[in-house]
């Protein structure tokens, strides 16, 4: 830590004062509980901090400058995989705005929202359905309890054409770390487009805010999707491995020509099998991993194929149209495609609830198997629940079925509901290099990275999300049992390579975790000198998040 | 000037040594010339400067850094009404980077281009021309020898579905107060999605180097659009003045729907008039402006309507097909509407010329009259030109034939050729409120300006940009007759009128001219505050065109 015990004692009767003694907590449990996610790295926090409004924040973030007291800033704390709540330094205050999560207005007209930090996925789809606005918010496809305005302030990504949340993000209130208040765009108070026009008058600064610590936001405009007249989801099964580039290829041409407006989201055998099974550990042969054969037997076996696409179409029923002859044009080539309307999901429900009794009634499992192959072939049956929980996500409606694959190598097994890998032990890092969008560029990056998760021993997962038009971002999991310290060690080992041998090559990571952000910037010294010149500025006595991103860490 | 005239002659020694002798102009015609626009205001330069690179640009601005000699930044200086290449105070040196013209990269997979501050819209759309390269470069509807980096940089809009000119611009090159070049996005030199995603790695800041004096941007990226499979311009003659809120609202819901991808311009009679023919003094009725009842007559006279919508069409057959029936659906209530594809050029071109030919000729010119009536109806012949012109814009070919209406009140008449209204002393200021689209906002937008402009004596003049689904550039024209002093006084305290009383009911400026930009901060004093502190590190002399949108004034 720090600062003296005396120091910190004294900060934390202010920090009470403020936030009322309920709302500041220093027992171990919860010390603990925000001091872990599913990294292989951990730090140990002092106290957490959950105000309840703007002004709060404000008083809390003046204490701590006076007391030279890191504080670390989370919405709700939920970004799995890249650090949850935790800081990347032992003895910080976390702050946590969950109890701020206020739907402030929602404007239909004009197809946006304003809300606080602590509004999740779920929240405000549910504000959204209960009144019956014809409004669509993208989610991801992590917990519903996540926070919107955390993750669009990482840069997170969705499934929706509103998918890149940052993008969609207009008008903010930041608390400096100086107490004061300022809202971006240089609009006066109240101004009618202060959450329709994103870059406002004189310099653009909302980006400042984004994977930084330059401040902490308490409110902002996001933008969201009027419910389109049609909308399908679909899937393709990519049959061949090396189709991946030309499919890839295709991709840009379908994002270019405005026939996929969504975030398509391209995933591989492993990801796939780690959503849908349990870590297959009877076809590892001895192996830490799963050989090429072995993964060659998973797919055979489960039918699985090398690569599975998902994104949506959205329009009226001709744009639908239009865009989906071109998505057959440029896929059909490469495997089964399947376009999923609302209105077939109850019945692919209705069937997959026959398929299960079938199988469990003895006379009948013959034909309830028969059945299963021609619904979905030799796939397992949680596939039977994965395309609905796909289809709700494409709508912006979250659900917690999908990330539970964060559990592929937990010997606990995955839970039903209540999924938090972080409190559960499981072990996945992110490693999401961005590439740009043509099948030779992503061929060079995986034929780069493929090879340094074997020689480490762990599966190579990953999922290509095209973000835009010209560009990916190549999501790939490090799946660990955290139970194994050998493991974890190889997993940790095998994050360090990737991040050292990528930035060699030229590729920088879309978003990164508390563990590695200090050298984030080592290939661009000038760059983040110029960032830490900004920070000296913003936050004089370093006192937020000093270190995220890499800014202002010494 | 701020400096003593010794030390102003040793930095103009340095200037020569670094850029050439013939690169740093003193002459009192050059001077004059960087020192003019069609605004009211002036502030006259003491020197001009052409560096060659980026290396000189360094340079430049370390002497500049060295003396304090404030150095104020153009690409081409073309930003008429704006302020052109003029200072916002006297004495100031002019760095103009039009020597810098080169165009280092054209990806065509990846759809877009890495050009120099000195590249013009009409060198860019020649360069893609020549090369057979199917990419589209949007542009704006003033000169083709406009700076593509300069006016993004400015955050100004073009036509197609890339008008929002910052907004597709990914990874710049910035030349800093010290002398030191950053690239931005936190990646490693040479990398592969440098110019494919726009947010980087870490805080998003190259919206600090737009409308601002954060640095010199000596390179950059921008994303050019792939050549549509099909294109269509329109039209839409909107018949009655009082349908305006419900068309916005329209345009709106067809922005929102995709429908409407282009940066659709909606025109009012007057600047329609401004287009096509000379200041109709003879309608004034020794009014100092056309009366409602002038407008009327001129309306019937030339059969101009209230307002005039145009915008194009870009995708696959199907998808213009589905977006059109769209259009069709909102519009077709309001006025009539015309589709034209490239096709029908050649055709109209035809007719035109055959319309001249029988005028001229005595014993035909009835008749040409009638063709002429069934082509364009009541509308000058110049409609005849304007409408291959406005469809070249919309393809992002650039011409300067619809900025002439520049000339509107200018007493020598409209050039046919190298048109230049800051040369040529036209009278012009743009007032460009941020409106949210919705038509009680701009139905209470132009109820707060119409009356302004009739007070002082000017005409309403206006296009209603639609830059995103949300929102709207009200962008007004200020025309006067800088010869008439009387005029010109008014002119001047119509734009602070509408400045104060636009500010006061919450609206901000999209864009600004440099005699404004000091007081356009005045209502929001601590984001000021925060902006100036950050230009004090990046700038710490106060070299970078010191007061340029605000910063850094005093």
């Amino acid at each position: 830590m720090r600062v003296s015990p005396s120091t910190f004692d004294q900060a934390v009767v202010e920090l009470r004062a403020v936030a009322g003694p309920d709302h500041v907590l220093l027992g171990s449990e919860a010390l603990a509980r925000h001091s872990r996610d599913t990294i292989p790295w951990q730090w140990i926090c002092s106290a957490v901090v959950y105000p309840s409004s703007r002004d709060e924040v404000c008083a809390i973030v003046r204490i701590a400058a006076q007391h030279g007291l890191p504080v670390w800033t989370f919405s709700k704390g939920k970004n799995w995989g890249y650090g949850a709540s935790m800081a990347a330094e032992d003895g910080a205050v976390i702050m946590i705005l969950e109890r701020m999560n206020r739907i402030l207005e929602v404007n239909e007209e004009l197809a946006y929202a304003v809300i606080e930090p602590g509004v999740t996925y779920k929240q405000l789809a549910d504000h959204l359905k209960s009144r019956a606005i014809k409004l669509w918010a993208d989610c991801t496809d992590s917990t519903p309890e996540g926070s919107i305005l955390g993750n669009a302030l990482d840069r997170g990504l969705g499934h929706t054409p509103y998918g890149d949340h940052f993008g969609n993000l207009c008008g903010l209130e930041v608390v400096l770390a100086n107490g004061e208040v300022i809202q971006t765009g240089g609009a006066p108070p109240e101004a009618p487009a202060w959450h329709t026009f994103k870059w406002g008058t004189g310099p653009y600064i909302e980006g400042l805010f984004s994977q930084s610590n330059f401040g902490v936001v308490t409110r902002a405009g996001i933008w969201l999707m009027p419910e389109p007249e049609t909308f399908q989801a679909f899937f393709c099964d990519i049959e061949q491995e090396k189709d991946l580039p030309a499919v890839v290829d295709s991709l840009r041409r379908l994002a270019l020509a405005g026939a996929l407006r969504g975030t398509a989201h391209l995933i591989n055998d492993v990801l796939f099998t780690a959503m849908v099974m349990p870590y297959p550990h009877e076809l590892r042969e001895g192996q830490p991993y799963l050989s090429d054969n072995a993964r060659l037997g998973l797919r055979s076996r489960h039918g699985i194929t090398p690569w599975t696409l998902s994104s949506g179409l959205y329009g009226t029923a001709a744009q639908v149209r239009a865009n989906r002859a071109l998505i057959r044009q440029e896929l059909n080539p490469y495997g089964k495609l399947t376009f999923v309307s609302r209105s077939n999901l109850p019945t692919l429900e209705r069937l997959s609830r026959l398929v299960k009794r079938m199988q469990r009634a003895p006379y009948l499992s013959g034909l309830g198997g028969l059945l299963k192959n021609w619904l979905i072939g030799r796939a397992p049956m949680e596939v039977f629940e994965l395309i609905p929980n796909a289809v709700s996500i494409l709508q912006g409606v979250p659900s917690e079925f999908i990330v539970r694959f964060a559990y592929f190598k937990s010997r606990e097994g995955r839970p039903r509901s209540d999924v938090n890998p972080a409190r559960d032990g499981c072990g996945l890092i992110w490693f999401a290099p961005i590439v740009p969008l043509t099948g030779s560029h992503v061929d060079r990056l995986f034929d780069l990275c493929r090879p340094v998760f074997r020689d480490h021993g762990i599966d190579f997962s990953v999922s290509l999300i095209v973000v835009n038009p010209r560009s990916a971002v190549a999501l790939m999991e490090i799946f660990y049992d955290k139970a194994d310290s050998a493991e974890t060690a190889r997993a940790s080992a095998l994050y360090e390579d990737l991040c050292r041998l990528t930035v060699r090559a030229g590729y920088q990571q879309y978003r990164t975790n508390v563990g590695y952000m200090h050298r984030l910037m080592e290939a661009v010294p000038q760059y983040q000198h110029l960032l830490d010149s900004m920070k000296r500025v913003l936050d004089p006595c370093g006192i937020l998040a000093p270190g995220r991103y890499g800014l202002g860490s010494k």
